[in-house]
Parts: structure tokens; C-alpha cells; sequence
């Protein structure tokens, strides 16, 4: 795959993100260095850091500060990814073994705890009190939603329940992307720039999840990297089978899902889930994540006339059309 | 027990940075907030923030950050302690159930991540980038000796190693309470009152573990709220092993725990730890805990002459007479 315009536009500065994240277990124990070398390699778009990039270069961040801020949004989005993988029981992400599958789980929570106390590290180093503060507000309402799903399961879901779930899961750390850079270009949060800055980041997040949600549905599993209908299968309604309720609610195997909290019978999961593809709920999802995205490319409007804008457009209609 | 004399010299402190912390899971999942009570009703001496309290206090440090720092430093210990118990599978903690063994281990994890971002979020409250950047490093240094715990083990120690090791479980975390209480007061670390503040938290945290290592073989279980022994059961050689080693090297049950990685026959156990404590090695190992007091109590000696200063000469002396 040729490299994504968008991605293109920050090529330089994203590799000396790369070289700084890389550097962050130097000078501690070798398996520290050679779980974050594994994670690291494992790919991922790197899109927290691209979206931090361009919008730090749109408002003109200092570009030190900001190298380092992309390098702490990327380091705490893997943290979180360790713990996660630890919680689901996850055995794929990215279609590589995860370090769950690979390492005890001491060494996991141990491994995930490191990568946060570097990503706090790398988050002071923007030398921004502000920065700090909406970063560590930031993962008090990552894990807070994570145990709000670990808790209340994610079988009985309102609409406003599901929009709650993907901010603390998705929109809030690329909310943070976006308000931080601001943040290190100079405004405060009642600057519109700033305000705007955040609103691109918090709807393009929203945007992501549900496109993520609804791959679950329609994705080729290969490229997603995990099977479809996992979310249904492990009980988790999202927006697509959300709107599928509307309209079916006596669908029967549904209802297992909403009365057991999961559904491992793989011939119903595939039955439910291809009922849900020919209904209208794709589509209504795939609505809501353009709705997102039109309010995302709104909030560019006001913001400075420059290439990192276009790419931040284009980046936007990248999330919604993405097929994995 | 009546309150120490340390303590009753910043009780009223005490009682804000307590107040602090119950906050801490205000507007947060329920669960999250009676995890969090759980803890703090749990107990524990509060020496960290007593340390940080008291160092502040003596060297003029603002009183409001002072409380954010030392109910920063007993959340951060108290996330440290909550992924411990998840690593160690300890069942008893204080002589309590530990979350572990109520919680599941995903609910422990998160617990213990969301107990770390409010920590960082306390740490950023202080307005102090400094106190920032010494919290990320200590927290690493933390996570880094724990991981090397659990994959080279405690069972080939020298002392070097030893004193690593406890470096970076125990004394780096009073040393940060002792620095960022000088930062606060204003003081950089080429300054003498910032350097003599540090050595103090230093020596007072490397003695503290020496005695907690000492205590796992002379202690009341019922008091130390865990076996006696415990230690050497579970591989791990502290100071009394490592002393009495040297004159010992043959003893077949001490080889046993170096060359198995642990001693569960409970009858070799308790004949090991007898000679253990009928040799000099608890003698040696409380001179060296006793020789860290001296340098922690000498290093006062050039702070202001203060009831603060005197409060943190019998602080450092309760450290190697408790009991428990």
C-alpha cells in the first residue's frame, strides 16, 4: 500500500517520532526494550500521532514539542493496547500474536505499566502543564470507560451509553491529539482555534469507532484482524446491531446475546449477523460516521488556509472510507 | 496505638491530603470510588506523604501544592501496591483481603491504571513540571525493577543487585517525596538544600526496605500481615540471605531456593530461617539498615533547625526500631 497522502505531508517529522519512540526503553532491561521493539513493529497507522503532526503544523506548534507529543499519544494509545489485550483475552491484534499470547500476564500488566510511565514522561518532556493536565485526565476516562464496560457489560446499550463507551474508548485520546497541539501552538481552551482544534479531533474519534464498529460487521477478517462479528459473539452491542434492535426486537438469537452477554454458537452469530448486514443498520451507522466526519471538515473551515488543512480534510474522508 | 510524634506534627496536613484522595474516584464509576475506599480504609502508615509533609514544611514549601504532592505520592504508591498483589497473587495485604482476591484480575488491572492516572493527574496538580518529571522517571524506575524482578528473579542475588533492587521498589519513591518537596519549596537540584533533601529520602527508604527484609524473618506474621519466611519461600534473597550466604555457602536448603527458585517444604523453610536467625546475618543486616539512618539523620544536620527538622530525625528512627 503506497503511503496515504495525508501521512506523506508529515513524513519527516513521524519519523523522528518513530526514532523516539523506539529510544524509550534504552536503558532499561532488555525485555522491556524487546516487548516495545515488538509492539512498535507491529505496525498500526500511527494515525494519533499523524493527526497530532498536522494539526501542531496547521497552527504552528513548535515542531520539538510537538515530535514529542505525537511520541505520547502513540506510546499511551500501545499502553492502553497491552492492558486491553490482557483484559479481553485477546490472542490477535494487527494479525500479529499479541504480547498476552507471548508473555505471562505479570509481565504484560508490568509491560503496559512501563509504556505508561513513559508515555507520562513523554508528555511532561512537551514541557506544558496543560498538555499533562488533559493527558492524564485523558486516561482517567479511558479506564474509567473500560471498567465501565468490564462492569455493566456491553449487552444492554443506549444510544447515549454507546456514544459515551467510544469517547472514553476512541474520541478522547484523538480530542487530546488535537486540543494538546493546539495547546503547545499557544491557544488557550476558550480560544476558538483551540475549541475547534478539539472538535476535529473529538468527531473524526467518534467517526473512527464506529467505522471500526461497523467493519465488525462488514469487514474482510484477514484485514481486520479478528473475526467478524466478535463484538456480538463477546455480547458488546455497538452501533450497528444498536439500530438492527430498533427495528428487530424479538430477533431471538439477539436476545440470547442481550440475556447470556455473549453468543458463541457460530451458526446463529453467522445467521444474526448477515440479518443485520441486509437490514437498514449499516447503513444508518455508516450515516451517523459521515455525520461525524461532515462535522469534522466543518471545524477546518475556521481554521488557517494551509496544506496541513487539506490533509486534515482528507484524513477525515480517509476514516470514514477505510476498509480495515 | 497512640499517633507517632512525627505525625501528630503535620496531622492537620494529614487530614487534607486524606480528603484529597477519598476525591480521587468522585464522578467516576461507583465501583471505581468503593475500590478506592477499599484501599485507604485499608490503612497503611501514609509515611510517604508524612515524609513529602514534613521535608515541605521545613523547607517553606507552599502549602497547597504540599498536599497535592503527598496525596499524589500515596496515590502512586497505593497503584504500585494494587498491581503488586495482581503480580504477586498475594491473598493478604495489611492483614486484609487484597482487591485481587475480591476483583477479578481485569477489574485489578484497570483499578490499578485508573489509581495511576490519578496519580499523574495529582502529580500535574502541583504546577510543577519538575515534580512532573521526577514522578514519569520514579514511576519507571518502579516498573523497571519489577519487571527485572520477575525475569531474573531473586534467587542469584549480590549485593550490588540487592540494593538495586530495593532502590527501585522502596527509596526511590521516599527520595522522590523528599526532592519534589524541596522543588516545591523552590530549591533546584544543584542546590545543597534540594541534594540534602534527596540523600534523606534516599537513606530513610533503603533502610525502611532493609527492615521490611528484616522483619520477613524475625516479625510477627500477625503484625507484618504476611508468613514468616515468605521471602525465601517464594526465591526471593534479601539482605539477612545474602549476609548469611557468605558464611553458608553450603547450606543445602538455601541451594535448594537458589537452584528451584523457591522452598515450599514448610518444615526445610522454617529450619532455614532459624539458622538464619541464629546466625550474624539479622546483626549485619540491621548495622547496614542502621548505618542508612545515620546518613539520612547526618544529612538533616545542614537543613534549618526546625521542629520539622527534628520530626524527620524521629521518623528516620522509627524506621529501624518498628516492629511491624
Amino acid at each position: 500500500m503506497p503511503p496515504l497522502s495525508f501521512v506523506q505531508r508529515v513524513e519527516a517529522e513521524l519519523a523522528q517520532v518513530e526514532a523516539l519512540l523506539a529510544a524509550q526503553a534504552d536503558g532499561y532491561h532488555p525485555d522491556l526494550q524487546a516487548a516495545l521493539h515488538h509492539l512498535l513493529q507491529a505496525g498500526g497507522k500511527r494515525l494519533r500521532p499523524v493527526v497530532a503532526l498536522l494539526m501542531g503544523r496547521l497552527l504552528a506548534a513548535p515542531l520539538d514539542r510537538l515530535i514529542i507529543l505525537a511520541a505520547a499519544l502513540e506510546m499511551l494509545h500501545t499502553a492502553t493496547l497491552v492492558h486491553d489485550d490482557l483484559i479481553d483475552g485477546a490472542l490477535l491484534r494487527r494479525g500479529i500474536p499479541t504480547l498476552n499470547a507471548k508473555w505471562s500476564p505479570a509481565a504484560t500488566v508490568l509491560t503496559g505499566d512501563f509504556l505508561f510511565a513513559r508515555a507520562a514522561k513523554l508528555a511532561t518532556d512537551t514541557g506544558s502543564l496543560h498538555v499533562m493536565d488533559l493527558f492524564t485526565r485523558t486516561l482517567a476516562i479511558i479506564v474509567d470507560g473500560e471498567i465501565r464496560q468490564l462492569f455493566e457489560g456491553g449487552a444492554y446499550t443506549t444510544l447515549e451509553q454507546y456514544e459515551r463507551r467510544i469517547y472514553a474508548k476512541t474520541a478522547s485520546m484523538f480530542e487530546l491529539a488535537t486540543a494538546a497541539a493546539a495547546s503547545l501552538a499557544g491557544y488557550q481552551p476558550d480560544d476558538a482555534a483551540y475549541e475547534t482544534a478539539r472538535q476535529y479531533g473529538y468527531h473524526i474519534g467518534m467517526a473512527f469507532q464506529i467505522v471500526d464498529d461497523i467493519l465488525d460487521y462488514v469487514g474482510d477478517s484477514r484485514q481486520v484482524g479478528k473475526p467478524v462479528g466478535n463484538d456480538l459473539r463477546n455480547g458488546l452491542i455497538t452501533l450497528p446491531a444498536l439500530y438492527y434492535m430498533e427495528t428487530h426486537p424479538d430477533d431471538p438469537d439477539l436476545q440470547t446475546v442481550l440475556q447470556e452477554g455473549h453468543l458463541f454458537d457460530e451458526e446463529r452469530l453467522r445467521a444474526l449477523v448477515s440479518r443485520i448486514r441486509a437490514s437498514d443498520a449499516i447503513a444508518r451507522a455508516s450515516a451517523m460516521a459521515r455525520e461525524h466526519i461532515a462535522q469534522a471538515r466543518r471545524a477546518l473551515e475556521s481554521l488557517p488556509p494551509r496544506p496541513e488543512r487539506d490533509a486534515l480534510a482528507e484524513l477525515a474522508q480517509y476514516v470514514t472510507e477505510r476498509t480495515f
